[in-house]
């Protein structure tokens, strides 16, 4: 295999911006890859092994502790490994939660959380608490509307297409669900005010093919729509999250991150590095007149800056320097164009400091 | 990076007759290992690109080509990746297929079947066109009664846990739906007679983490329920099986199987190869006095052979023995116990000869 220091080294040449699936930890990359050949020392591979043994169980209890620990969760609260990825929570939370009859209030701060109220539409009433679309979600509103008989309020608390983030937490008297994919682990946050958190693995929590949910148990079990065994979130529960098989390999790799985020110093230290690329990031931009942000600045997203270029002729021409410096993923989600870079956990600060010199020096000549 | 000779090497002294996840061939293994650092020479790791650029979109395109050309489907036939597990298709299928007020006809067979009826129960009425209830589905029965108004009849071609395999294809005048999770791609097959086919990855068809699905087209839109976007098939096609982030890395393993797969011959020389493992394998079990096999003779499975000891507390010594010798994967399924052992593509002839070596001494011994 590769040993860790030339992995780090071969690695050193790309600089991935990816929105998600998104960049990992070498040390994470470098354990996978010899699980798939040799897990444990077993002398089989992870993909080979069956998801009931001893050997995965502990995979799998290792990683919910590490979430509730990361968490600072306590026994209210359950955590589960499911599949089919954020969108299919989209339909599963109304699916478990919402009656046919009941009311529930969701945000609409961008694409995905716009998805999770057409799918809740098909399940009870939903109530738009607040919506940003006059502007092309491209700030966080302030009003909120939640009508006092709602199950739930749901937001997205990052929105990874638009590149804004909620820098607070929305006042409302009822349970809070949140759609955490592309910030979760990456500050500290009082995740235990929330009665429902979800989010897709690939981005800060692993990769693509798992999703995690943690749900306190005493939202569960309080409607009347009878619900697919698969997609019940009680009966997961009763199975320890081993309903049916497990996606083995992604469940493996979020563990991995996990321990990789508590050993190099948990959400504190993750917070840290988080404000020091934004921070470097954002000051870049606001200093150079070849660029221009997309968001309004208070909202502006830790996670994901998106940004297009003063003249618009020359947004194909950075992304074309982009590429030939080896920088991946600049390019902004298809749905509404411009430059996006994505700065999860796992994004050293040399690479931005390589995209911030390589903005000076295009300003330079551009600007 | 392991030579795949010295991998192969390696591996000799394991003997993996795990039921799923399950053996996977030692080159997939490399190519899959590999591809965690680098992938395609990149200087990134498979779990790190986005899932929509060109670089998977060509391992989707080649693993949805791959199954249509090993199935010799035409084109009125949808080849999809799907999250969840076959479990998932459980409901997915009547939720796509079958109105509140149709019937669909679906056999009674073994523990997934059944549990296929109680998701579709939930969705419109259901016939149960025969059982082997009766004698602990240890038997396939012969007589189908398939209500001529049934909008498909849905059965399970290999009963992993039970150990029963459909030798011959059910007639009936409606169109048929199948779980094949355990024998696709085991052998040469009529699936154009299908209209829909599925099948969790990991037993022949890759790692755990996603799933296979075959529709012809046909059969779609044809119903008057809601469908959740997530969950609406038409909508995984019209978004090429695109329509959220895709199980990404297992979708690769995948593609990796099936190239092995046709490269190794195809389903030719896969039903030589099960013929070849069965048959050693069902041969020296009826031969002994000390093993006793668990189903009909002519129903039984090629790809899970279930049986018992005669005397039945000699059962744990001889998976001790298994144990010691480097077999994995012996013990039968929680529900049923015994003893099982699985003989997917990837086991190579060699393991099963050493599980019989070792099955003709046990006799010697306590026969």
């Amino acid at each position: 295999m590769f040993t860790l220091q030339a992995l780090i080294f071969e690695r050193m040449k790309m600089y991935n911006f990816n929105s998600g699936p998104a960049v990992l930890p070498a040390e994470v990359l470098q354990q996978a890859s010899e699980a798939v050949i040799n897990f444990n020392d077993l002398g089989l591979s992870i993909l080979e092994i069956g998801h009931r043994t001893d050997w995965f169980v502990k995979v799998v209890e290792e990683g919910r502790s590490l979430i509730k620990e990361l968490m600072q969760l306590d026994d209210s609260y359950e955590v589960l490994y499911l599949h089919g990825g954020a969108t299919t929570q989209f339909m599963q939370v109304p699916m478990n939660l919402l009656d046919t009859n009941e009311t529930a209030a969701y945000c609409d701060n961008g694409i995905w959380g716009s998805k999770a109220i057409k799918e809740a539409q098909l399940f009870g009433n939903v109530h738009v608490a607040c919506s940003s679309k006059d502007r092309n979600h491209t700030y966080i509103p302030r009003e909120l509307s939640v009508p006092q008989h709602s199950k739930y309020l749901h937001y997205t608390t990052n929105n990874t297409v638009e590149g804004t983030q909620w820098q607070f937490i929305p006042e409302a008297n009822v349970p809070l669900v949140a759609d955490m994919s592309s910030d979760i682990f990456s500050r500290e946050f009082p995740f235990s005010k929330f009665s429902l958190i979800y989010a897709g693995a690939q981005k800060n929590a692993g990769a693509a093919g798992v999703t995690i949910l943690i749900v306190k148990k005493d939202m569960l079990g309080k409607i009347q729509r009878k619900i697919p065994p698969i997609m019940d979130y009680t009966k997961h529960i009763e199975a320890n999250s081993l309903l049916n098989t497990p996606p083995v390999f992604a469940v493996y790799v979020s563990m991995l991150t996990l321990r990789w985020v508590k050993k190099e110093g948990g959400l504190a230290e993750m917070e840290r590095r988080t404000n020091e690329r934004a921070d470097l990031f954002y000051n870049t931009l606001d200093s150079l007149n070849a660029f221009i942000g997309k968001t309004d600045k208070r909202d502006r997203s830790l996670m994901n800056a998106t940004f297009t270029t003063q003249n618009p002729e020359l947004e194909t021409l950075f992304l074309d320097e982009c590429k030939q410096n080896g920088m991946v993923g600049v390019k902004g989600h298809r749905s509404v164009g411009g430059l996006r870079v994505s700065m999860y956990n796992a994004l050293p600060l040399s690479s931005v400091k390589v995209l911030c010199d390589l903005m000076k020096d295009f300003d330079r000549r551009h600007g």
